[in-house]
């Protein structure tokens, strides 16, 4: 018999989750049925569209139940299996939760090859944030060479990404972070062409400097604010592509939108939202690619790695609303 | 010479134009240089865009100036000529402003068939409304037979259009409009399946009645709370077609956005704007089908046709932001 330590949602949280949202659980896993396997997990992702799946409203994803483990995806090893496609000592991504071991059907199992790159990357550059930077700016937004990119969000996991396929694209690259080390990291580290602190900077008027000719692909992890100075800083068949409006995510209200958005028929400019997951067949391209300019040092995958227990679940999570996190945040367990 | 009565902007309105925008003059007009043509003002068309040109902001076109005669769209008849594409009697329309007569280059200037139809109908559905519809519809909504359409302004210019080309292309279509008069011509006289009276009914509640499964594409001339009610009843893969925000056009400050557009992300769906006379070259297309429809009976133009001088343009005009109008709205001199 396995023991293992979960993280459930106890209540809905209104606003910023706290420790009332969560319980933290033991349970004795059952032994395996035929087709199935046993896995430990070692690494867990933690996003901000896991304050969205709080939230008992219609979405692309059903809520987490009330007293369900709260659902995340792992990096994982496979201890166990009497499934044909996997077999003991295989590293492993799926949707296991936050846990310490589950049992799985294998239903979204992908196999993760750790000589390719190590566990937490394949949550970050080659996971989920990855595939929505690479799909978001190159199918979403259509991404030509040449054009100006702008990125909120972009020392975070999808931004990050976002900002360097664009770079290795040949577009001009702008990211948006909040704070100067943050700032630091895009410009000199990740080869952005310029980055925009909006804790101390006026993001508007500073677009229109960087950018003076317009925007092309404004990709938009935050909303508020920062939407509407891209808006009023659009060129001509500018694309906004919506990915997340984490400015909001803890809002009990909504909130009002983006004021600017006339601004689209001015610039006969577009704004569009998606779903990574619908582009679940095309993730292999992604990988392809991605995991070639890993390897030729083209990109660079930046994580924040939080060492710890399941326990830390719920405090790390919020590291992601205090913009407390550079790049991909894991908790590794 | 001839003496002629003009309308020019005094004042640039803060909120809804009044007797103080508008400046009544009269002059003198001198004789014509080669190239040149004198046209007699019939018709002048009274649209919602007019009143952005009276801001002075960076737009698609240049803001009318303080001094200027109003710009606007006109048919109008040939009575002198020394330009070698024009003979006196015909009927043309043209960007000749509010006034009784003028003197053209030609620029812009087109040759209407009155045959086809008379003048009113050469400024709505053959004109800027009837092309903006087409396009908007069809090119920038992508229409498929089989769709839910439903357009706001629906007894307007515009709408009306939109509606009865979407029902052409074997769409349902659902109008929104404002009082039951209203509602009762575009279901009983211009075919719509449904229309949705947003001053005694409950918009977003109505929808969802209405579009079970949600909305294809919202054809949006209104924005406010209307373009929300649109907003939280999409179905998957949805377009927005942004051609107005008629009801923030007198304000005086940016009001706010749509609080829920992150529904384009939950339904990946779009929201674009587009500008007409980008189709310009390929308005003979839509000459073409729109004229064909009004001959056998498919598309009835409606216009609201105001008899008087051009003194009589502000309060016109005016009709177009308290819902006066049904249909194309034009000054008859």
């Amino acid at each position: 018999m396995t023991k293992t330590q979960q993280v459930r949602l106890a209540r809905r949280p209104l606003g910023l989750p706290d420790a009332q949202t969560w319980d933290l659980t033991t349970e004795e896993l059952p032994a395996l049925e035929d087709g199935q396997l046993l896995v430990q997990v070692h690494f867990i992702s933690l996003d901000p569209a896991m304050r969205g799946w709080l939230n008992d409203v219609r979405s692309y994803l059903p809520p987490v139940g009330v007293g369900e483990v709260m659902r995340s995806l792992d990096i994982a090893t496979v201890i166990e299996s009497r499934h044909p496609d996997f077999a003991v000592g295989d590293a492993v991504s799926g949707v296991f939760g936050v846990t310490e071991y589950a049992i799985s059907d294998g239903r979204g199992v992908q196999q993760v090859d750790l000589d390719v790159a190590p566990g937490p990357t394949w949550l970050g550059a080659l996971g989920m944030p990855g595939m929505t930077a690479y799909f978001g700016l190159l199918e979403v937004g259509k991404l030509k060479a040449g054009e100006t990119v702008v990125v909120s969000a972009a020392a975070g996991a999808v931004g990050s990404v976002v900002g360097q396929i664009a770079k290795a694209k040949g577009a001009t690259v702008i990211g948006i972070a909040g704070g100067a080390q943050k700032c630091r990291m895009l410009t000199e580290e990740l080869g952005f062409d310029a980055a925009i602190d909006y804790r101390g900077e006026d993001v508007l008027r500073r677009l229109r400097e960087l950018a003076p000719k317009g925007i092309d692909i404004y990709f938009d992890n935050v909303g508020g604010d920062i939407l509407d100075a891209a808006l009023a800083n659009l060129r001509r068949g500018a694309r906004i592509v919506l990915c997340g409006a984490v400015a909001a995510y803890n809002d009990e209200q909504l909130r009002p939108g983006p004021s600017r958005y006339m601004s689209l028929l001015v610039f006969r400019a577009s704004m569009t939202g998606f779903v990574v997951f619908d582009y679940a067949d095309r993730y292999g391209e992604a990988i392809d690619d991605i995991s070639t300019w890993l390897a030729d040092g083209t990109l660079k995958s930046r994580e924040h790695i939080v060492e710890g227990g399941v326990a830390g679940f719920g405090e790390t999570l919020n590291l992601l609303f205090s913009g407390g996190n550079t790049g991909k945040l894991v908790l590794a367990l």
